[in-house]
């Protein structure tokens, strides 16, 4: 398939030009300066960029969005979502993934990692609507025993890692408060044995302080991890961890909006920790909209440097610093690579002066992309969703909503 | 004409219904609940609300948006703007205009407060697009002579005044760094005079400390005023600001952005001082975007307190307390009121569970409205702008792009 006549914009270094594309076999064929005449699908007016990644979230959460509005984190978390996440089924964590999915297409995300409960629903709405995730079961043992969640992320590596190329599968030991050191070094062991990241809940609040030495002894620093927040890290402790196979994902929606404040991220760019977007899940956010993340963590940065979290960095956090971290190849559009692309309407008023069109991509860009493609197949093109039915994810959404909160 | 079968919600107080409104003569003569069959304009699917307005910004920056990213406020103001304002002609701000007000409309925007130079032609946009504005000509004497602007901004005020109902002119002392104490007095007896309103910048960045008294018995506290950004103002000074008629214009892209930090909105509220959302202009934004601004402002307020700045607080300042700031009656949607909507189409993912839709308004929406009314006449509706010929404008812009940039 041939398409653009549009804008390309092919990496986050690199400056828009008029061109087009071949697509084959889920990957990009060539990339090509100018006009095509006969091109299969025409984008006038658009721009192709690469494609985003969310390094953290919850995606099934989209069921609670909104649950939990100006309260503290203990009343948010024990008072509204515990209870609610009670009620949760397998159908329903489905249909939450496929909704939170329809989401992120419609942002320009294609790849995600999760954390969360039912997750081989989580694989099976991943696998039907198309995007690609890195999947774990989220991991607890603060009673002393697991009930076996363990056993259910092995038996979700085992069944899913490497579907389609799309699904990858690690551990998700929630956090060091909510784990047990032993159980810690065991989850550890489980990732360097089968070589699989480890996500975790790292630093998130105040209240959080860890002896990270001794988290290394367990095993952290052995393994790829990718640390959720960090917004309570101590800064004497970023030259050691950019020595890791250590991705912070930053939140810094999640991160305000529960009172965490915000992340020391120049800090840890500036000492070479690899630093990726992520929304947290969307109770919380209450969106899953990496351009959101991108352009609010850079004026939370510039908020005491104006010069800090500049236009390219951004655009690499989100993009290839995203996908490095989950996994996947991605972050441009080049011969040989993915065919993972996100289009944008350039006709809309906040585009303009077309000249600064990369920069308006941090901070101008408002509203949902025009269409995203992954593997070379539209997840979203338009209003549209090709991979579903549309009517009837809305009609099961709405027996969810009737039975969660009658 | 009637329009509805959707969602209406009235006021920041209540919560939406289904119904339908009749609108005539460009006011809203009934809102009935229920379903009605014979209906001009169906709205299935749609939530009608108040609109937003925006209380500070200098629109016709929309043709310099970024032009200055990641630098100092210094480099910003004097090495790019500045320069680039030396060239701007009457018909570039006319055309600056319309596409700022393309984009406020396509945002739920209907009226804004603004202040340029070139002001003749800013009314003018506005007349032909059909917005509602307080314009103001900025008004400065640092080099002893104001160069004939405050009987610039006295024509503008005599010849737009009242025009349609939809245009209000005050004064624009830019800042009391930037006027003299002589000059900021005759200004403000000039407003007293008219009885019309002042627009200033007031404790915008670190640097800003003043005599407020003096300020006070210049006239400050005998004229309306809006201040617009206030992060540096004293807060021991809040509560005789909170007696004055006085509307802060919190806009907190603009603040981060240029490095000014977070304007201390909790303790206003606290003290009753009245606060209301602007954008700035889109050179320090990159957005004309109040949906932005709300979410943001909350979020900034949360992150010491995830209490702060609920979402009924947001929807109140964004829409009853910005129409007041402006002069215009608005914020509810009620019979006699002016025919002033918003409709945002429901069937987007972030919208679930619909149950909590009010609550998404400020936390979850993202992208642009479907259409937005004022005075009931659409300015905006599903991608079209009914006021304008849009590619003639979009014509212009490109070659305005090439004059400037070239």
């Amino acid at each position: 398939m041939t398409l653009g006549n549009c804008l390309i914009l092919q990496d986050f270094k690199s400056e828009p030009f008029l061109g087009w594309l071949e697509v084959e076999d889920g990957k990009i064929k060539r990339v090509v300066k100018g006009r095509r005449e006969d091109i299969d699908q025409p984008l006038e007016g658009k721009l192709v960029m690469p494609a985003l990644y969310n390094t953290h979230t919850h995606a099934a959460m989209s069921l609670l969005r909104g649950v939990a509005e100006d309260v503290t984190f203990e009343e948010w978390l024990f008072g509204r979502i515990l209870p609610l996440e009670e009620r949760l089924t397998e159908e329903m964590v489905y249909y939450g993934t496929i909704l939170a999915q329809m989401e992120m297409a419609r942002n320009g995300v294609v790849g995600f990692a999760d954390m969360y409960f039912h997750e081989d629903a989580v694989a099976r709405a991943v696998a039907d609507f198309g995007l690609r995730a890195l999947l774990t079961r989220g991991l607890v043992d603060v009673g002393g025993d697991d009930g076996g969640r363990l056993k259910e992320n092995l038996k979700l590596y085992e069944r899913w890692n490497g579907y389609d190329g799309r699904i990858l599968v690690g551990l998700g030991p929630h956090s060091p408060y909510s784990c047990s050191r032993g159980y810690l070094e065991k989850i550890f062991d489980v990732a360097k044995e089968h070589d699989i990241p480890v996500v975790i809940h790292l630093y998130e609040t105040a209240q959080e302080r860890y002896d990270l030495e001794e988290l290394l002894r367990l095993g952290l620093g052995e393994v790829k991890v990718i640390a959720a927040h960090c917004v309570h890290v101590p800064t004497e402790k970023l030259p050691l961890l950019s020595k890791l196979n250590f991705y912070v994902s930053h939140n810094p929606t999640s991160n305000l909006k529960l009172g965490n404040g915000v992340a020391p991220v120049r800090e840890m760019l500036r000492e070479g920790v690899k630093v990726t977007f992520g929304t947290d899940g969307p109770a919380s956010n209450n969106t899953l909209d990496i351009f959101h993340e991108m352009r609010l963590a850079s004026l939370l940065q510039k908020m005491k440097d104006p010069s800090a979290l500049d236009v390219e960095t951004c655009l690499k956090m989100a993009t290839v610093d995203g996908a490095e971290a989950l996994g996947f190849e991605g972050g441009a559009i080049r011969e040989g690579f993915e065919a993972d692309l996100v289009v944008l309407d350039l006709k809309k008023p906040s585009f303009f002066p077309l000249k600064h069109a990369k920069r308006h991509l941090v901070h101008a860009f408002s509203g949902e992309v025009f269409a995203t493609m992954v593997k070379g197949r539209w997840v979203y093109f338009n209003g549209e969703y090709p991979t579903i039915d549309e009517g009837e994810v809305y009609k099961k959404l709405a027996e969810i909503e009737e039975k969660l909160y009658s």
